[in-house]
């Protein structure tokens, strides 16, 4: 699987087919090639934009307001594999390959709060610490 | 795997740490065991409580404005396996025994608009006709 970008024409193209929300932004879920989901977050049209240009995913941070390159800080990007938008084009899918993890906790995933009979569980751990990813 | 629904109190104890944006609603993913992406929508609090208590998927829906129990006109049920939060607790991620489809366009994915060079192309064929879905 290699991602091949469309050209700038064809990206504003389906830019102007994607039904972002009333705050300029989609739901973007990142999954490994493993079928693993990696984490879910946001785009607006400059994120989505970069993301198919580049091949290297970029999000929109709402905490932060600006874009979201995904492994700037840490070293943990995402390279896209493939792309593809859902039915109402408000969400896109993207497979990618993760350089090490996704979690800012230092776990692979960021769905680790598992739902049990006795409440909420952790099911996995870190694989590298906070200082590790962010103490660089 | 086996879904086992918690007592209400644990599920209200769940919620209560649940991020609900300013909508009231958290994102929420069906993921089938084989790994497929099967669709992305919205739970406010009483839909996730339905969900985590019966174990049959509820989202709410944002168009109708009311909480919509996945298959209920179209027979298509997703049976939960497996529940999970993210670190931000503010999406949850399910694995599901989807019957059928999931899409409305008889699809078993919602994600079939793929990016190629040339532009958004279909991945994935209908499997069962909208009348079939919804004719009945």
């Amino acid at each position: 699987m290699t991602y091949t970008p469309p050209a700038p024409a064809v990206v504003d193209d389906i830019i102007s087919q994607t039904k972002f929300d009333a705050n300029g932004l989609i739901s973007a879920i990142a999954q490994d090639t493993k079928g693993v989901i990696l984490m879910l977050a946001w785009m607006n049209a400059d994120a989505l934009r970069e993301t198919l240009l580049t091949g290297r995913v970029c999000y929109w941070s709402r905490s932060r307001k600006s874009l979201w390159r995904k492994g700037e800080t840490s070293g943990q990007q995402q390279h896209l594999l493939e792309a593809r938008l859902d039915c109402d084009m408000d969400a896109v899918l993207m497979i990618v390959d993760q350089t090490g993890v996704a979690c800012h906790t230092g776990r692979r995933s960021c769905f680790y709060h598992g739902v049990t009979p006795d409440g909420l569980r952790d099911t996995s751990q870190p694989e590298i610490s906070a200082e590790e990813l962010y103490g660089r």
